[in-house]
């Protein structure tokens, strides 16, 4: 099965900008997010799209479903997904020999600055960089898809 | 866009039996049915498997994208559906030079067996074989998403 392990922390500062690789604008939007899954549609500099199916999040652990899709139709889709759509511009961060995903919203959520760290097992030592600030990796608030919502 | 323009119907009599051209077994199970958008997993013969996404239906037409997922991945998201999870064997049926699709449904909807055409346009008229009965395409009862969770 394809999991998906990830920790997310609110982000402190802007220490990180110093090691930015790349970003790219990303869109997306959930289709549906119910007991049994999220439904989610996201395109980067729309250009390349992705749908992606994600199970109920069982800890840190949740099982992921990942499609490339046609840039046209995650267009379809994100329209059909209103209001429940984020803007926001993703950097990746090198950090330690990892890569951090940096999210920085846009839209009515400016100001929010999240920080995530894909993990191969839940129990993987991580070294934290000292731009992240408290752990909301279960924090219900901070799941994409609630702020699609809000 | 990708569009849907389907026609139901309940089927009369076995008449169609003697114009099957094949047939496979389908499993299909929802992970979600709201206001936007339906996400359906199916899988055929347990070789074949697609997800499909459908916009709300206006009339006949529906916004539909089709995407082949691997069949793997279908059988964990058919488990991640239940209990909106259905089992049918689909009979295709020549009719005047159109397919018919014989859905002969299993398990708790053993009995009932629906018979569905699609079209190019909405107004296509179509010569309607002696064994189908009273139409039921915007009968919401006989969706199948409906049947999922009845």
């Amino acid at each position: 099965m394809a999991q998906e392990i990830e920790r997310k922390f609110l982000v402190s500062s802007d220490g990180w900008r110093a090691s930015v690789r790349s970003s790219s604008q990303v869109r997306q939007g959930y289709l549906s997010s119910n007991a049994k899954a999220t439904v989610r549609v996201r395109s980067y500099d729309d250009q390349r799209a992705v749908l992606t199916l994600k199970g109920r999040a069982s800890g840190l652990v949740r099982a992921e479903y990942e499609y490339a899709i046609p840039v046209e139709d995650a267009r379809e889709l994100l329209e059909m997904a209103q209001p429940h759509v984020l803007e926001k511009r993703r950097y990746l961060v090198e950090h330690d020999g990892m890569t951090w995903e940096v999210d920085v919203f846009e839209g009515r959520h400016q100001g929010l600055v999240l920080a995530e760290i894909e993990l191969e097992r839940a129990d993987q030592a991580v070294k934290l960089p000292d731009w992240v600030g408290e752990e909301v990796s279960e924090d219900e608030r901070y799941f994409n898809a609630t702020l699609s919502r809000s």
